[in-house]
């Protein structure tokens, strides 16, 4: 029997009971003859609290500090599940991030996983113990300093782990039942999906559903990891992120006939800001472009209107993370007058809502039935854009909802059975 | 200038505004043209919250995660102090027990340091850096397992980083104004000792005055470190720990007769054992410490009674620490048949005075005035020890109060003037 890798989130350790319903699962696993390596988040609103001490202290910590200080989190998660297993006379060993080998580089608050040398956790998992690792966090290669992953940073620590020791699954415990065909807050007859390829998935993840980080799913497909997103609060199968849904994976009938559409996301959390009057010469725009890059900013979205002829003057659009529109209109306003825009606008009443779906590239149609659908709801495109799988639309932040349900419904994605779920963030 | 380093206790790290005081109070040793390397405890009652967690998850939790539980709270402290100190124009780094080079046995929850290399500190010294320590805890030499020195280990932390370091003076820094003649709560005349030998803190502390940890007093001793006592809470000068009052040390006026008697210590953590009716034989008495060794139990006084020449049975007492009486009664009851014993008296109502003083050693008649003392008070003496500076006796619990400050007048350590200060633990 091979290795299994398990990730649980800050919810499903939220107290003393969770975390011993987590160590239950975990020796349900061993006793079935797997060796169990388990990624921990932090439990509950630790990280937040942490947060509120930092801002207390500082209103600008330093990074390396925050890392630092956030770390205690998974340390003391880990230290009581480790505990909790023990209860249940198996034995367990703790290891942090530094411990396990999880290396990363040296961006602290977002590092990058760049090597896992698990030497530590394969020899405990030789001992017979069965291994925590805190989640979220690393050392650097070069400084040897604590680094932390990023919100959601755990579920890419779980797969790091599974690829380096080569597990055979790497499970996602989280506090819903698995990836849905949209928001179930919003679209009640939202369906789980059986299986998603990790393209789907990674599109899913970046255009708004928040249930895995997209670096864990990027993570997985590159080292081919089974990803199963499941509830920990049910024995419910979940949802398989696998290299093409219909090879790959434990059978499921419904999954012989792979759909065209694997879901609808929607994503409130960008805004929109829109440079008026940039003159229509070559460089203008590059320039807007590398003070965004050098103020650290990830845009999505961007469009250039078509220069008026009569005036030479062209707007650029583009969206971005609300938390860096500060910084962003900042960064541009200190470039007005070498550039030589008219104005800058900001919006951030926006929202957006993507639909992904290997099966578009082979069915022609997409676009207008979704055009349409959002059409006959009366809601107002803003700004589109698209990739081979999927196709995303600004609207307003209130046609946020209709535009997903009608959409939902015009590609037949509605269960016939309502299923009772909550879907939200998976913590870090 | 060289080194100082400064231990700071939670009491001195209660929250966000006493983080801050902190911060100030060490950029101004910085700015005073020191390096600066400071250990800090856990915040306030962040140990006792980890303590309650764990007790959630399990009645016995491993040593081993035990401690990697308790560590979270020094890295949560270390890394907002550097944070406060970064918010005033000052660099920090922070470093656990582990990167700071504090190097333990592998005794998980009481590990002692066997070495302390301090590469990283001195690196960050190097780049003008405030160095900020995670105190009570470090790593094991063999296993490479994080483990913690036990209640008061981070002045153990601080004195061993200043021999390491070759520091000036470690400043222990805590709630009360320094040490004094005795607990000023039970003697509201009790005096501030301006300074004290090692020899002397080693009894006071060993004797239940909670001001230092007994091994950061034996550690300063061994490598010759000034300790210096304080309160974070003032700018007075407190205790100064030294080798010889009389001679090191900055010089006080009051201090160029050293007086006979240091303090009065009281202690009300110990019980009491007797086995009654033990076979006076050769050997009998040992098969009892043995047994009372292998459950790893300290002993403080041991008193065994003259045999009656009729029975030829004698009786053994002990004192012990109270926290031990349940494992040390289970350890006797099991060799009972063995050693062949009549039964087992248990008293845990009972309390220790300690009279400490190096000038006793010269000064015949100490003894018959402590008695005299405790007498003239109506407190019955149970068991007594003596060493070269110190003579402890037991006593009623009730009664520890009223012998206390019966001792202290007799030996003229009242002050003119009353103090006021609170005087208690320095957490750990």
């Amino acid at each position: 029997m091979g290795i299994v890798v398990q990730k649980y989130g800050g919810s499903s350790l939220a107290d003393a009971d969770a975390i011993k319903r987590v160590a239950r699962r975990i020796v349900d696993v061993k006793k079935s003859g797997h060796d169990v390596v388990v990624a921990v988040s932090a439990m509950g609103d630790t990280t937040d609290d942490l947060l509120d001490l930092a801002t207390g202290v500082s209103p600008l910590p330093p990074a390396r500090e925050m890392d630092m200080l956030l770390t205690a989190g998974e340390r003391i998660s880990m230290a009581l599940v480790a505990m909790a297993i023990s209860d249940l006379g198996f034995t367990a060993r703790s290891f942090t991030g530094s411990q396990a080998g999880v290396i990363t580089d040296s961006v602290h608050g977002k590092a990058k996983i760049i090597d896992v040398t698990p030497g530590r956790i394969t020899q405990a998992i030789g001992e017979g113990h069965i291994v925590i690792v805190a989640g979220f966090q690393g050392v650097s290669a070069d400084t040897k300093e604590i680094t932390t992953l990023g919100r959601g940073g755990t579920d890419t620590t779980a797969v790091a782990l599974a690829a380096a020791l080569e597990a055979d699954v790497c499970e996602i415990y989280t506090d819903v039942d698995g990836v849905f065909t949209a928001d179930p807050r919003i679209v009640p007859s939202a369906r789980k999906l059986g299986r998603v390829s990790y393209e789907e998935m990674l599109e899913l993840a970046a255009c708004g559903a928040k249930i895995l980080h997209l670096r864990c799913v990027e993570y997985g497909r590159r080292y081919g990891i089974p990803i199963h997103v499941r509830s920990s609060f049910s024995q419910l199968e979940g949802t398989w992120v696998v290299n093409d849904p219909q090879l790959s994976g434990p059978s499921q009938g419904e999954t012989m006939e792979q759909p065209i559409i694997a879901g609808v996301a929607h994503d409130r959390s960008e805004a929109k800001i829109t440079v008026v009057g940039v003159p229509d010469k070559v460089g203008e725009a590059a320039r807007i472009f590398e003070a965004l890059a050098d103020a650290q900013i990830n845009l999505d979205m961007i469009v250039q209107n078509i220069s008026a002829a009569a005036t030479s003057l062209t707007d650029i659009s583009f969206t971005l993370p609300r938390s860096d529109g500060q910084t962003a209109m900042t960064a541009l306003a200190r470039i007005q007058a070498e550039v030589g825009y008219d104005k800058l606008l900001y919006d951030d009443k926006i929202g957006k809502v993507s639909l992904i779906g290997a099966g578009m590239r082979s069915h022609p149609g997409i676009t207008s039935k979704f055009f349409g659908a959002l059409a006959s709801a009366g809601v107002n495109i803003g700004m589109i854009s698209t990739s081979e799988i999927r196709i995303s639309v600004i609207v307003d932040e209130n046609a946020v909802d209709d535009a997903v349900r009608a959409t939902h419904t015009a590609f037949d994605l509605d269960a016939d059975e309502v299923e009772a779920v909550v879907y939200g963030g998976t913590g870090r």
